[in-house]
């Protein structure tokens, strides 16, 4: 975690600590294969930010001193956990937060079956917790994760994608589980005074954030995100920089740039489309799309009293949009 | 479904085909890439044993007239057909069911992620039939089956597997959703009087059907199996006939079967092995194996009394362990 965030984390520092030794006993209780690959995962976490939020919008909610249960954000990055030991299986990902992929060390099926070991594990917390509106969310978000990365894949190099249908693939395989992670944390802090609330301004940061990835895929520095620019593209995955300059772009400029993509990714077009993205727009569009979803997301917490996890929450939102990695 | 099991399904026939329009309803509300791949699911049915068995344990358990939700068993089912899916994947099957497996027609990604799907929308199935102990009973198998797969990808060509770690992963992987079948159909006829005898009833059939499996891989008719021989060798997965005979050959006899498998299952080989296992016993044990299982499943229920449900579910369980495909 870089020391900005680690600052803005502050106020929940101990709360993290909690999730960090509740993720690292739901996936340690196993020998052998398992407890291999556990180890592993657990040796690169990732920046936390959905139990971040989990944790800010219940110390937010709360209306008493009694603990709010840490195994809902446990639940929520088991889940997107999971989602990534099978997205990197498909992409065939070499690594993962700097480290080699689980599937690379393993192989893919093992790197399969681990994820649904965790879907598993995440369902099984989630019973536990025995609240059924959380149950009702969480469950609710796992649906869309999967359509939404089904509809990512059904639409890998579909050139006519709209910002719509973009935004519908977004909201339902990233905005999904940033929205069941607040919503949760809200609900689990004993209260449900903000569930609502929560739950719309996870959806509108969920969206914020993955706009900025797919901005970090053109135009991040590998340094600092670990991994190489254009990755999106050589897979086929049209996002909102190209989408909007697509549309804009003259025709003989359009069938120029499709044709470097129809014929996989050549060395050079990925500058060339970089090139046209940025000629008409596409990466400032994004960027403020990104910062329009940021405010949404405030707006809908705006009538929540200030206190210090507010303002660490709102520091938080600013940070997943502006970040470098 | 061959005609001996359709007969001995006779008192549930309706119940099936609710079940039918249930499973076909929740696969089938998307349209795309989604929709595509859930018709070709639904289009290849399987033998719906594990529905049948929630079916026969909810009716035998019912108390008064209400109907049983039939979604226990669509929920039981979307997570069978979501491990096959995994399971195809991993194995890069050509063939389920006599038609072209998933991964063959759309590519090992979207049918990753359809198993995802499915696993998700059991879930959400579950949740919203608001029944803790059937969340419980569920969720634990699911976790179960997941640690049974990968139990069973660590111990590949294994060749010191014991029958206990045989029977550990079988019961994991296989076992624990004929339990779950058999508890949930119970606890959600409206009464649990019979819900702890059902799960263990469950758990020792899905034992025989598991041993019955491993048997037709290597004495099955091709022709009604739709399915070769010698999948599981081929694998390297060890079943109980050959860890039998593994246990009681000579040295040299040993050394040379080893040799043959660790060198993969050059043509000719699968022949030497079977006719090793076949000098040694290790089908007949088996084949006794799974008697045994079916005795001690009927045990677990001779306390229920006789009825046309009752009748039918024992007659199953032979179908079960006799089957020859």
């Amino acid at each position: 975690m870089d020391n900005s965030l680690q600052q803005t984390l502050s106020p929940i520092a101990d709360g993290l600590k909690d999730f960090e030794r509740a993720f690292a006993a739901a996936l340690g209780d196993h020998a052998g294969l398992i407890g291999a690959m556990a180890s592993h995962v657990l040796s690169s976490p990732g920046k936390r930010i959905r139990p971040a939020m989990y944790l800010l919008t219940s110390a937010i909610a709360r209306v008493d001193d009694r603990p709010v249960p840490v195994d809902g954000a446990v639940a929520i990055e088991l889940i997107h956990t999971a989602t990534l030991l099978h997205d990197d299986v498909n992409d065939g990902a070499e690594q993962r937060r700097g480290r080699p992929a689980v599937n690379r060390v393993w192989g893919n099926l093992p790197a399969v079956l681990m994820g649904d070991h965790l879907f598993a594990k995440a369902f099984r917390i989630m019973v536990r917790l025995g609240n059924p509106r959380v149950l009702n969310a969480i469950s609710h978000a796992t649906e869309r994760v999967a359509v939404g990365e089904l509809l990512q894949v059904q639409e890998i190099r579909n050139f006519q994608l709209r910002e719509s249908g973009y935004l519908r693939i977004i909201g339902d395989k990233t905005a999904s589980l940033f929205a069941a992670a607040c919503e949760s944390g809200s609900l689990l802090s004993g209260s449900d005074r903000w569930a609502v609330q929560f739950r719309s301004f996870g959806e509108s940061v969920g969206l914020g954030f993955q706009i900025a990835d797919d901005l970090l895929d053109y135009k991040g520095d590998e340094a600092l995100t670990g991994k190489p620019v254009g990755n999106d593209l050589r897979e086929g995955k049209i996002t909102l920089p190209l989408i909007f300059a697509l549309q804009r772009g003259t025709a003989i400029e359009r069938d120029r740039i499709l044709d470097h993509l129809s014929n996989g990714h050549a060395e050079g077009s990925f500058a060339e489309v970089v090139g046209f993205v940025e000629r008409y727009g596409g990466f400032a569009y994004a960027r403020q799309r990104a910062e329009d979803c940021c405010a949404t997301a405030l707006e809908h917490i705006k009538d929540i009293d200030d206190s210090v996890h507010k303002r660490a929450l709102e520091a938080l939102v600013t940070h997943t949009i502006s970040r470098q990695s």
